[in-house]
């Protein structure tokens, strides 16, 4: 069972992993690409080491998937997945909009998740059966009564790859605007009920697991491109909505085979 | 000419601006569409009024150019060019990443530009002949030895219509990474020196007169995409460079008519 000690112990990994990139933000640091060429800095690596390290101590036997260090105990009923920071390249061009992704799961669905943005000093935190709050108040999506009312929010065109860039452009020109960048964040601001619609593709595990309880916790929604639940076997196609009511209409404009629409 | 009286105004301006807009951030307000489409809130209106009352009281003479309420003695000698909230869509979005713009021009050349983000408080300022400062300090901008070493920004995909949109894919294919999303914003980062290179399209006079001064007193340098000069006649397209020594290749990049190379 996840308990409020949980989450105390989720904020002092965020606080950890704060005080880990901090000191790198807009300074010098090592850098190096990985195999599917995204960048990972000294920042990336600090932060989810001062956050293992917690862990290692105070939970010997949770599992813990992590981005940079790989996986440990990962079959063990309480998983803590880390993603030390989500935008990384954002926070290689100085912008205050990444964060420290951290989610603890049982028996595989995510039970605790937050969304830390270690230099503006605001922090979502998700937990289920709670209200989700940012900076310590309960916040709430906001309603969203039609597409063209919408604010659409994803990272960047080339997460869409082939013909999902066509469903999502799709999406995009029945909503009434869309902004680009902020890879996590935008996910809390539609906890916060500043953005309505968040759809994006290709996202890994440690992405996506903390947002859930943080989304879900404020009153939206998130799911796959076919309207199903999140799991450790998702494709990595995901929407996230503010206003549940407007599921079908993503839905729709997402699906395959409508260009005639 | 133009003075350091003139930078201490300029920095008032935007102070006031950012009392304006502060009350506004993630809060209820108005906010409708232009003729364009482009939204504008009543943020945007209090910031340029603020700016306006305290131009009008002490510099009567001079002109004034503004995204929200036009134009006044546009003629004169000394213009000052105001956008009080460049990146509206963000600042909707709840995301600390939009600016005001404050430029003076005199015989239409930008001589103090102003990019002040009003929620992380952060302000750059360019003055001809000065060092840009970074809240107070100077920054410069930063070597770029090759293409595939560069970080690229831009807003949107959406400002590269047509065939635009190959010429800049062309440039971003040829760069490390590239980030979306973040307005004037990214353009205070080459500056500082964490950004390499913006390519942006469809900017208007108030969106880029500030952005010269700021960047081309930290050492880079603005130009349009033919490399001329930025004016009052320019067609919006525009290039941000932090090391000048990128300029051939950026060109280059963007030409059309190369699509074989």
């Amino acid at each position: 069972m996840t308990t409020r000690d949980d989450l105390a112990l989720a904020n002092r990994l965020a606080d950890a992993a704060r005080a880990a990139i901090r000191p790198f933000f807009r300074a010098r640091y090592d850098m190096e690409f990985k195999s599917d060429q995204s960048p990972v800095t000294e920042a990336d690596r600090a932060a989810e080491a001062a956050i293992r390290a917690i862990l290692e101590k105070e939970r010997p036997q949770d599992g813990i998937i992590g981005e940079e260090y790989g996986a440990a105990r990962e079959d063990a009923e309480r998983v803590w997945i880390l993603d030390p920071i989500d935008g990384t390249r954002s926070f290689i061009a100085g912008r205050p909009i990444f964060g420290t992704l951290i989610a603890l799961t049982q028996a595989g669905w995510p039970t605790i998740g937050i969304i830390d943005q270690p230099i503006a000093d605001e922090r979502w935190a998700g937990m289920m059966g709670q209200p989700t709050t940012f900076n310590g108040r309960p916040v709430t999506t906001r309603a969203c009564r039609a597409l063209d009312q919408a604010i659409l929010a994803s990272t960047a065109p080339q997460l869409f790859p082939g013909c999902t860039a066509e469903h999502f452009s799709r999406l995009a020109g029945q909503c009434r605007d869309t902004v680009w960048g902020g890879d996590c964040y935008n996910y809390g601001l539609v906890a916060s009920g500043h953005v309505d619609i968040v759809v994006e593709a290709g996202l890994k595990l440690h992405d996506l697991a903390a947002l859930v309880p943080v989304v879900e916790g404020a009153g939206g929604r998130m799911c796959d491109w076919a309207g199903e639940p999140l799991t450790h076997d998702s494709d990595g196609r995901v929407i996230a909505l503010g206003d549940a009511a407007r599921l079908d209409d993503v839905l729709e404009a997402l699906a395959e085979g409508h260009e005639d629409h």
